[in-house]
């Protein structure tokens, strides 16, 4: 019998973990988890802080005994503290700071991101707060239904941070985010960014962009929070949460090579250049399908891919990580923002001919009752033609997280702009329309492309 | 100057007409239509019926003046009578029966289909109506609303139907749907179907299936429905919706190949065997992009990309049909239900060795609040693994309209059930899970895959 040891028990540890026992159930699987919250949905924090989830034990994506059914040692509250390669055998130490030698034939190293500390003074004070395990959680949750917390400031205007300004103004509190750009949801293209930024103003939400925090200081009971230029915030609550780098420290000390931000470089079989070692989730480099090159994009989607991946391989498997085009979704008030693939400035940085093109179209016929509108930005290489990227700002009962999944699955194939419309997409009038918003997006672009080209040649296909 | 004359001005002759102006600003188009509602969504005449739409001109995709802008000249009111592909001449007869011929360089059939009249007496009887143009909507639409007008028998239990059944109910009136096959909504399998029935029963609409309806007879002030086994049902409304059938007679009377079901044989480049003489929409046969053979599909996304290459052949043009994968949803009260690709039997009659397995999971994440399942249905190749259809029934709110469009792009692309876990699709938790569920369910196919085959190998990756 041969050991799998795996360093971690979010996402990408858990999916690695059910992969190995799913497939080789003669295989001894440990997980080592450094709390007592394995296979917590991170995404999930913040609707725990809105009250939308009135129970934090329900944002497990398993039950510990159900991981434990499936065929895996779970060993809560046990933190790695050294890999030695060559002996095959890594430290952990227990909540008391007792020393515990595991040994292993197989590594996983699943250890996940660390939010990022800004240069910002008064990070440690109380009542500032970073969300990303479930203990942070609960100290925002406590702090967030305190008597007397009425207001917070939000640093970072990411999809957790408007997450958070949404959970906050459900809560009953006064939200003000500071974002360092100039406009919010720095993941799209600000003329995406402005709708979203008028969603969470209509909702008494105070957004502050183009500012940066400097300071956080402590005045009586009060926070106040200092940016440049010009902010002066007083508030009871402050969260962090400006983006996280990869916790990649311990991997790092046992030498395992480092590549993108600092992420554990792995082939796409997720192996790392230690032996008979792996690597998945958000302490990796991610395989950029566009791109073609590692990438870091920390998503849970990836993690429970990667985390297969390994899982499967460390098995005996041999499969390959196929790449991920950075899919992703929010949920902000009323509106859902969602982007697959490269924008433009990526897409030129990587060496594209791009050409982005937005539009509007309706997300079902405009007779039908309740039709809303999707505001849309595709881009795509003039030289080829390909598809490199596509973005959609709507309703969130417009279909917009899974109509982004249909550039996603055409941009998984390597399909081209101009046969979007050859698509077969389903259509009744309450749903959509003969052809589908994403289509009228691509015909748009390609349009735009034939005449910014000024060459001869036919559309796609008309609107 | 050339002229191309278009016969038909629904989806597929204004697509073709639309496409052709747009590419060629020289070419004559002029478009005969009979009636005098040119560009009308068919579609829509459900919603027209129920209230939904108030006012039934804006069921109109664009205005007469919008499509003359666009550069048509607009021949309302005008029924074509005989083709002479010799001399390049049409005739047509206006409202009083006085004929005109129109000469033209290209002509483009796109004369829609017909409802089917089944074998039943009584078919002409006054109240009996069918629901295909806007003057059979008009009629319904007046029945519907007249004082005493307070049940009625729906013959068909397809989507047009069910559609009809909805709006009828939202009109007050108690509603029986007669179907001949054994469930509601064959176009999709029984244990989907079984669904779909549970809601229109939940909401007060009586389904009779297995019953062939033969005889329907005026008695006082009602009609009476009869057919076997047992039933009789007296109403004061019956509408007969059993499906279309191509209006192919005047293309077949001028020499026209004719194919599958009676429908205008065409290339995929939509010509006729007639010279200089295209098809396109429910006239016409459908290439089937899986089948790789013609069928008999009329839907109005088909009618629009059939129309649009017919469009930019008939001016010179060098396209194809791409091909069409059935691709099409239907909302029936709270729910929605979709379909893509082959069904079992369909897969097998065409030669493949199939698999259907049926799974369901949720929308989105259990602890996010609205939660819904999603029931569905994978059907594969055995032997090669490539994916032949899907079918997912669940609530109109758990965007099931364009979850269905995922396995259709990846039809499209000739992907394999195993490697659906490899797409990289949108997620959180308020919309989706990190395995979507129709990664879960492709998923599910696999398992079942592996292990009636018993042979070695992976599965696509754990749920």
């Amino acid at each position: 019998m041969s050991r799998l040891l795996i360093i971690g028990g979010s996402d990408a540890g858990i999916s690695a973990g059910l992969r190995a026992c799913e497939l080789d159930g003669s295989a001894e699987v440990i997980v080592a988890i450094a709390d007592a919250y394995p296979n917590f949905s991170i995404c999930g924090l913040p609707y725990y802080i809105s009250g939308d989830v009135p129970d934090w034990r329900s944002l497990a994506h398993r039950t510990l005994d159900e991981l434990e059914r499936a065929g895996m040692r779970m060993l809560l509250d046990h933190t790695a503290r050294a890999i030695d390669p060559g002996a095959k055998r890594v430290i952990v130490t227990d909540l008391g700071g007792t020393e515990l030698e595991l040994g292993y034939d197989r590594l996983i190293v699943a250890t996940g991101a660390q939010p990022i500390r800004p240069p910002i003074r008064g990070l440690d004070l109380p009542g500032v707060h970073v969300l990303h395990t479930m203990q942070n959680s609960f100290a925002v949750h406590q702090a967030a239904r305190r008597r007397g917390t009425e207001s917070a400031v939000i640093v970072g205007a990411g999809y957790i941070g408007l997450e958070l300004a949404e959970a906050l103004g459900a809560r009953g509190l006064k939200v003000t985010v500071v974002e360092q750009m100039q406009e919010v949801l720095p993941t799209v293209d600000p003329e995406l960014g402005a709708v979203v930024r008028g969603e969470l103003v209509s909702h008494g939400v105070e957004i502050v962009t183009g500012v940066r925090v400097e300071t956080i200081s402590e005045e009586g009971k009060a926070l106040t929070v200092y940016g440049t230029p010009g902010l002066e915030r007083a508030v009871d609550l402050v969260l962090v949460v400006v983006g996280v780098r990869p916790d990649s420290a311990l991997a790092a000390a046992s030498g395992a090579r480092i590549g993108v931000k600092g992420a554990i470089r792995t082939s796409r079989r997720m192996e790392m250049n230690l032996p008979d070692t792996f690597a998945a989730g958000d302490c990796t480099e991610t395989y950029h399908r566009i791109l073609g090159a590692p990438t870091y994009l920390p998503l849970g989607t990836t993690a429970h891919k990667q985390g297969t991946v390994a899982g499967e391989n460390a098995v005996g498997g041999d499969r390959l990580f196929e790449g991920s085009l950075g899919t992703q979704v929010v949920k902000v008030f009323e509106l859902a923002a969602a982007r697959s693939g490269l924008r433009d400035g990526e897409a030129r940085d990587a060496g594209f001919d791009p050409l982005t093109v937005g539009s509007s179209a309706l997300d079902r016929k405009l007779y039908y009752p309740g039709a809303r509108e999707l505001a849309m930005r595709i881009t795509g290489d003039r030289t080829t033609g390909r598809l490199l990227g596509a973005q959609i700002v709507g309703h969130r009962d417009a279909q917009v997280a899974k109509r982004i999944d249909v550039p996603a699955v055409a941009m998984f194939g390597e399909m081209m702009v101009d046969d979007f419309n050859d698509l077969d997409l389903s259509y009744t009038p309450p749903f959509g329309s003969p052809w589908d918003a994403v289509q009228i997006a691509a015909h748009r672009w390609s349009r735009k492309h034939l005449s910014s080209a000024r060459s001869p040649g036919t559309l796609g296909a008309p609107t």
